[in-house]
């Protein structure tokens, strides 16, 4: 199956939990707005679509366009050997998707919290007291929550769940690739309560299918329009 | 199989649409918190789970613990006869709701821009902000898309997906009631420009099961400590 991933071009965003997924697995894609953005400006407005996405990302898969970063990796996990077929585990991995999209969220209301229309310098002042939310409270809690994860995973040490790399550990590594891009002071403080995902972060670094896509030309690199984005200000 | 939901005892919040699922479906189930927190808590903090939850709700199903409000509906659809077996429906329907999820992300930050550990009373000027934001913008754009949605569903008139109830209608049911209680001049507004949720909300309401339920005791009612507030000085 060939795959067509639709998303913003200039970021890594939420596109790039896709994109990893997409390379960990040597599937073949095209990240089609990278070359032609009208083809996914026209399908997101195209009327003739019965199931229209809200908003990027979504996949073309065969006849069927899935959107929702989550949902497509859901869809993708079993089909590209990151996930199980079906049960337990599948919704368990879900789950943790749908808990890495909380932390999302949380990122990108530090620099938006009054709203994504509005530039971030013209909401210095709230997003300077989001991010010491997301510092201290928030942003520590949801990654000592990772770390236990990852711990009580007696099955399968190193990974987040089961006994072999799945598309939550992609992602566990894209976040903390993430934030200490957009928080190193946080994440400096925060390391040596982190021993297993700075462990998994390294150990997916090393996967010699990202560590190709890494050096590559096909990796964005972190930018200030991304989700996460490097303003001293907010760090700390 | 009898269901156990985990969910904060004083508030609809993201319970309530697992609430609706079950009542729809008639299914037997205890809300547990409601009659002991101490064993929701319990879990939460339970060293021994292997798969904990990040936080409530979160569904005991055997010896299955699930959590993720969208999650939870996901593995309760087919079960509740609320979404077919599987396929590129139920798919779908876990794509809507994760867009409703994107709603209700939404219409929390209206009150809690700074973050949810401080109150809303120590951020009423960024609240106010927001939710300009709120009502002006992603609120109209998010549902004017569930109309687009129902509008383009050929195959069943007047349901979000397919030919019968799903567990997404009673969560477009759930979201009119909350957005109507919350913001009535935003939604006085949209109305007009609503006609099928404005029949959604009408027909979920009028299902046996459901009325049943909402005149019960076990439906909570709206108040200002759950997603759903009503506070005049944001509505607009």
């Amino acid at each position: 199956m060939k795959y067509e991933l639709f998303y913003w071009p200039s970021i890594q965003g939420r596109g790039e939990f896709v994109r990893l997924a997409l390379e960990a697995a040597g599937a073949d894609y095209v990240d089609v707005a990278r070359e032609d953005m009208q083809a996914m400006l026209g399908l997101l407005e195209d009327p003739g679509l019965a199931r229209p996405p809200f908003a990027p990302p979504f996949l073309r898969a065969g006849r069927r366009i899935i959107a929702q970063t989550a949902n497509i990796l859901h869809f993708l996990g079993p089909r590209l050997g990151l996930a199980p077929e079906s049960g337990a585990t599948r919704l368990w991995l879900h789950q943790l998707q749908l808990t890495v999209e909380d932390l999302l969220v949380d990122v990108h209301e530090t620099h938006h919290p009054a709203g994504a229309a509005l530039y971030y310098e013209d909401q210095m002042p709230e997003a300077k007291r989001r991010a010491l939310y997301f510092t201290m409270e928030r942003g520590p809690e949801l990654l000592g929550y990772f770390e236990r994860v990852l711990a009580r995973n007696t099955s399968g040490r190193g990974y987040m769940a089961g006994r072999s790399l799945t598309y939550v550990d992609l992602s566990m590594f894209q976040i903390m690739a993430g934030l200490r891009y957009a928080f190193p002071a946080m994440m400096t403080r925060l390391d040596p309560s982190l021993p297993g995902l700075t462990a998994l972060h390294e150990r997916v670094a090393r996967h010699p299918a990202v560590a190709a896509y890494l050096q590559s030309d096909r990796r964005i690199a972190f930018n200030e329009d991304g989700i996460f984005r490097r303003y001293p200000e907010l760090d700390g």
